[in-house]
């Protein structure tokens, strides 16, 4: 099977809108952390889709940091572009904000970058199409990802479970 | 209470993504036309808060069609955007597309007009900025609102109910 | 294949009830839009499939209007009936109540015609069987059904979307 | 406080249509057993609170038994009615069938026995309207209540939990 | 086919824990009694098959009683475990307690004794694995649920549904 | 305000158990990974406020990584424990099993490191527990949480978001 044509960035960009209602919140009326993680991987997965064409299926999470919660009654946003496309998996960036849509405001809620492997119809990882970076920032995105992948290659050191 | 001031058409534009699982989907695999009435309300009432920076209740429901259906493992994208503000309600177009994240392939699902009224703090209906229309398709769609509103006042002649 | 047997309306009069859980519930502790418009879809669902023996899929919704809301605690009253028999469709009223059990006190909280489409094993339209109608409202409610369906086709105009 | 007024048994009888989806089934395409629990605990308590006109807690379930299971696509009807009113708790029997819209049959699921105490405003338990009954039916019914309410005492038998 | 090898009590042991949300809660901020019943019917499955090594489908409940109710907030601990084993069905006990896992204190919150049948491939009861008790408790309570199960056949006396 | 007592590992091990429904599916038929992230996170937050005796928020996760995926009608198993205690902050350390029920075999689904940081009454950030390691396993683990720390501190660089 010859490889699959390359596709730039611009390509893979998904956004996706939740409002956030009770049955998402905590006792404290905040989303809870759960179902933004949920929210994150839908997104994800729908973004590493298009990029790759393939079914995608979730294969671990770097750098997950919270920032500030979103409230019942306010909406969420997500973004999620591809930063690097490696042979059978790739890297999404997912970046969260909390909104108060009558208000105008937006936050940081959460950022992560999440990595999917790509499957045939037979459900075995497949290759991908080669990531196109065309600025510095795409570029250095697609460098710390190289770097995110060694370094979580070395983390699963032999012995460890 | 001095009126709010106005906004353009594109100030309150809303997309919302939502990736179809089973727990969307009725016994032949497809979205349950009440899900996606659901997903409607929820992206409309988000362009209108954005629109008149209030709390909004639905108050109506216009020209509903269903086209095609959307598959569990497919993608529904949502697309709100006001057609015309009236004193204390707006009229938003929903319309719903299905996509096939791997294939790249998006086809008409549902469209309607969805009116919503604002409230103040207290719950009670309240002024809205009117909507400036910039272009011949924003005017046509307004000119056609209006037409959808007095078809709709004199629908509700008396005795019916 | 021979047109099926008439039913009368009675036949296919359907009723639906929901206690209002937080999980139905928006911000404000109301029963949001798109629940309601779910189970709307659901009870008519079951009324138009009671009438034509077929499964059925949500073709269309017109003068739908909500009145007053619902909070958390109350019983939501669905009832559907067939108002229209047309070739391979049927129109379905729905009457949506709001009730606070504990004090019998009933109200009206939404109203809309629902239109479904009937499908044979292959997933075609398929006839159904034709309306009987008995009394004087029940034939006003079909001669609307047959203007409304009219006025839908005529808002159908070429060169729009 | 004098006594509520008394209220017949045809007073308090409730019914709840659900149709059934994936999102309520089990691995083999049937309503899970908990799924249906849920319903009966509404729908009962439902009936409890228009018998009582209070808010109603559930207190415990007797002789249930499962007959047949619902699919998919099928539909989940319920029938609660009062069969005693004690002095702060009544019994409801709840009746469940499965029904195939499209065919028009219907077919027993379960039935059970469950018990409510109902609440006043500080939330302690608080007296109940007794049951008006009829008919020898209705007399059978509370009869056997009284003697399931007093097997369900002695089997709460002192050092057992 | 020859009888599965009896297994001991203490092989039969489930537990379940819940954090409860919004969306599992009532009006009144604590868990409906109906949620509860469907964990309580999901944790003694799990039991029931862990015992049985088959699918099996719930057949009835017994002796079902609330005590105090927990909120929103708190955790649902459950607990299940074989009290005896019959010919094709199996009687499981399941003890709910409530949990405020800041202040480590639990409490009663149900209890039940619920029946399930194990289903061969073809989806027929099929013979299931004797308990093997080695406690006087546990001999105990095998003999109560062999009373429980008379009482239960009893009171199915003839021309009564 | 003196720090709260020190408290051992095993004090904050929790245990969670879910039986996989068609409603926690996506389109193949296994749990999507978004559900066990939603799970991780109450299960871990269970844990870590048994530990604190706090309301805590989720603050991020690190070197998550899926292995096998868990099928509808099996059984995901979740354990978490405590670390690493820091000054308002702790590490949890969830592992998730597959298991069939039926067969009584486990399996690797997901494995995460999850901070959790603990709020007082005022939603601050508020001193906890030490932990109190006994074993040689429990120190090495609490070792690597502090370099995992350092590295996350580390790759927070300035000019980066």
């Amino acid at each position: 099977m010859s490889e699959p044509p390359a596709r730039p960035v611009s390509h893979s960009f998904t956004t996706m809108t939740q409002f956030v209602l009770p049955s998402n919140a905590n006792a404290m009326g905040n989303v809870f952390g759960g179902q933004i993680l949920a929210w994150m991987d839908l997104c994800a997965a729908i973004c590493a889709q298009r990029h790759t064409g393939r079914i995608v299926v979730t294969a671990g999470i770097d750098d997950l940091s919270f920032e500030q919660g979103v409230r019942v009654g306010e909406v969420v946003h997500l973004e999620a572009k591809v930063t690097a496309a490696f042979r059978t998996s790739l890297e999404i960036e997912v970046l969260v904000k909390g909104e108060d849509a009558t208000r105008g405001e937006r936050w940081s809620c959460v950022s992560a970058f999440m990595t999917f492997v790509a499957l045939d119809d037979a459900r075995r990882p497949t290759t991908i199409p080669p990531l196109v970076t065309t600025t510095d920032d795409e570029r250095l995105l697609a460098q710390e990802a190289d770097e995110r992948r060694l370094a979580r290659l070395a983390r699963r050191k032999p012995g460890r479970r």
